[in-house]
């Protein structure tokens, strides 16, 4: 395009796996949504507070789930100094910190909404990506169940007003001093057992996906998958892992697994504690009338995250839409939350209760597409009038057609471009315009403009001379008009399709 | 506030210099400036495209003005496999890798806008930061100098639509081809001088801020500034730099300017085109009516990035803020841009003509807070409903009354901390609630809830018991009505104070 010649390409024009450009629809439809769960947000009480992308290290902790090896999840690089910097891998451990840092000038409990974009230096797969983004709600300094149970009902108006119709989400609430209670009660106590627990927890988490079988094998031995994949499992005898599998029963009740944890983890001052914290939740929850199927307790609830305290909520969209195979799979997780009265803590010497629910907004908006919520599907805005230009030296004149029209609010551009008058009025159309504007030397000694509808004009191309109407529709699809009056006959045209 | 014991903490809750957190006032005002750059944008028929915040870092280049090291300015690290990744420093190089990556998809020419975060690695200072937000808009695939004109004129729509006034900004233009002219004509061309010709455009870019003799300075041996640091200068002679002096006069209007470099750069093939395009961005910017004050050419502008290739554009704000020492400086650039013809070219072999405008958002929200414009101004929304929590086993009572005002669309919480009435008071106000709901026995029983205005409250206890109207302000700063009539009693308490 350009009078150089041609030289081999110095850098190649792609992406790092695991990341992704966006169009304007995906754009669109993106603000809409975040406009959406915003206005949830502050209906709550919950006020705008954003960190940036950057943190050291250390503040940021190693809470990764599903990670192997130390370090890894997180990009990370040296600053200057020699100190390690990372990019935030959620807005939980950010929000910390930044508590911790402002803690006695803020409000307590400090409630507080942002959305941002996260990273992990995971493998990407399908639908899973590097870069993504959360919009998380938290409450900070309030130590009491009902800031839990509030952080669910939130989650269900949420989804509802983003279109996700009342059935086809459910958000389970699971506690995680019962699962330390199990952990216990098999004798996977202590500092020691660390690395074992969190496989246990890793097993129980993929009871969705593999079935009481699956975590079977995976709380024992382990478990080889279908490509011959080996896992490693916990190592658990048969008799440790029935006790774990009899309290994760994601079918029980409420008051069927409370009775159980009563019988269970009798002797055990966390696992009671945990059964007293979902009876309670239970409770505000069933009072406020969201034990309709909204929300409900679910022993198998995990979450992936390390710095979970206690309550810990899953949003599920209990739809079903094809798996890559196919198959109709429930579309899963789109968010959860949970409490983590130890995550402040690391920077106070002293524990801040502190609870919290993220919603995976890239998730959700593929949940969004599924359902076909107007929130994401609303059909793009028409593209800018064009003004062609045909004749060169005419580029001032043109450009004042095009101040005019932006003068009255109409979106409009000069065709920038080298192409004849076939390709401006192609480019026109590819840019999804109604409506152009041409003066050629014949249009311009007679002080007129030609106004061409663009949709009409592609009817046009597409009907017979047969037509009935195909004179006037010829007329309507381009007719000319004094300068003067560009702008009243462009509108013209817009308001003819505008919906 | 947990039983925990205190602890030595395990982190330190702060974040790396030249990165800041944002307040609610702050993201809302930002929010409010988006949109307004955004519309303008859109008005001149550019459509939203995003890329990833991460790319491979030698699609990036390395294009950063002020960098003495190679690979300073940019965050990178490795990735599994090996290769560098890079943050992106601005929206220019990313976009060229996505024009270049969908070149055979994309209408041309490809008018595109984002806003995104960009990060700097470089040492911080008072209003530089690390990471910080541009707005660009992109035209690729016009060669036109109406495309270059186009940025200029939408710049200045852009401000005004900011509110900064008319005449408190100016749009300056120049041409890197009539500098590239001067420094082939002082014997400054090919590969072998590229350092040194980058050591001329960079002393010349600080004309503004040390004048004429500190400039001559950084062309021939060096300058010592006031706190005694030597910077190395190009090392020009004499009359070389007399000669690039006479070439960068900002107050030379365009028609000397252009008469000059005829004279001077008379044998100057690109020298020679610099100076037609100047003309013809000259005429159609006269012609657009632009040319009174809004847009004007200053030979002395120069822009830092090294990739620009033809016309280049500062937008400066021309009023005075007091600065560091006090002494009223003026405010200076917020935003620039210019053609860079060979970056898409990097990917394919061959040049494509492209040109751009930037928007500094951080160093422009800035500048609005200075000029008091409304879009940065506004008062915040006033903080939520406050529902008290006076009795613990009333939770889910409280939690009704928050249910009842957020279905009729009225931000309210239950306070959820472990304080008395009078500190849960306070937290209101803390959180700038107009509006309280108390329930403690005695209206329980009555069926009642008291209804506080926390602002006639405020008013209340400033005043004395001598006012007339003590016993009416009193009666209308809290009164009880029953249950059934809470919210319409709260949104009269509202509705009093909404403006």
């Amino acid at each position: 395009m350009n009078d150089e010649t041609k030289n081999a390409p110095r850098a190649s024009a792609r992406l790092p796996r695991g990341l992704s450009d966006r169009g304007p629809a995906e754009i669109a439809a993106t603000e809409r949504m975040l406009a959406e769960i915003r206005q949830s947000y502050e209906l709550y009480g919950f006020e705008a507070v954003e960190t940036p992308f950057i943190e050291f290290t250390d503040a940021l902790g190693k809470f990764l789930p599903d990670l192997d090896r130390p370090n890894e999840g997180v990009f990370s690089f040296r600053d200057e100094d020699e100190s390690w910097l990372s990019l935030r891998y959620d807005l939980t451990a950010p929000l910390a910190r930044y508590v911790a840092e402002n803690f006695d000038k803020l409000p307590k409990p400090y409630r507080s909404y942002r959305a941002g974009t996260v990273f992990r230096n995971e493998k990407p797969g399908p639908g899973r990506f590097r870069q993504f983004m959360q919009f998380d709600a938290d409450t900070v300094g309030a130590a009491s169940i009902a800031a839990d149970a509030e952080m669910c009902m939130m989650a269900a108006d949420t989804l509802e007003q983003l279109g996700i119709p009342r059935g086809g989400y459910v958000i389970k609430v699971n506690n995680r001093k019962v699962l330390d209670g199990v952990l216990e009660a098999i004798g996977l106590g202590g500092e020691a057992n660390a690395g074992r627990r969190l496989t246990v927890l890793r097993a129980i988490d993929k009871l969705d996906r593999l079935g009481v079988h699956g975590v079977r094998q995976l709380l024992g031995p382990g478990r080889k998958d279908e490509s011959g994949d080996f896992t490693k499992g916990a190592g658990l005898d048969a008799s440790q892992a029935e006790f774990v599998v009899g309290l994760i029963d994601p079918e029980k009740n409420a008051e069927d697994h409370v009775a159980s944890i009563d019988i269970r983890l009798a002797d055990s001052r966390i696992g009671q504690e945990g059964r007293a914290e979902l009876e309670q939740i239970a409770e505000l929850i069933a009072k406020a009338g969201y034990d309709d199927g909204r929300i409900r307790i679910d022993p198998s609830v995990v979450r992936g995250l390390e710095y979970y305290t206690g309550p810990v909520f899953e949003a599920d969209l209990t739809f079903e839409v094809p798996g890559e195979d196919g198959k109709p799979i429930r579309f899963g997780s789109v968010g959860g939350g949970g409490r983590y009265d130890g995550l402040v803590g690391r920077f106070r010497g002293e524990n801040v209760p502190a609870t919290g629910f993220s919603i995976g907004v890239s998730r959700l908006y593929a949940a969004l597409k599924a359902v076909g919520s107007p929130i994401v599907s609303a059909k793009p805005e028409p593209g800018p009038v064009v003004v062609l230009a045909l004749d060169k030296d005419q580029l001032p004149r043109y450009q004042s057609f095009v101040a005019a029209l932006r003068a009255e609010n109409i979106r409009a551009e000069l065709y920038l471009g080298q192409s004849g008058m076939n390709a401006q009025l192609k480019y026109a159309d590819k840019r999804g315009s109604i409506c152009a504007v041409i003066q050629g030397s014949n249009e311009r000694e007679k002080g007129e403009v030609a106004i061409r509808d663009l949709v009409l004009g592609a009817e046009l191309a597409a009907s017979t001379k047969d037509r009935a109407d195909y004179l006037e529709l010829r007329a309507k699809a381009q007719f000319a008009v004094p300068e003067a009056v560009l702008v009243a006959a462009v509108r013209e045209v817009l308001d003819r399709h505008s919906s």
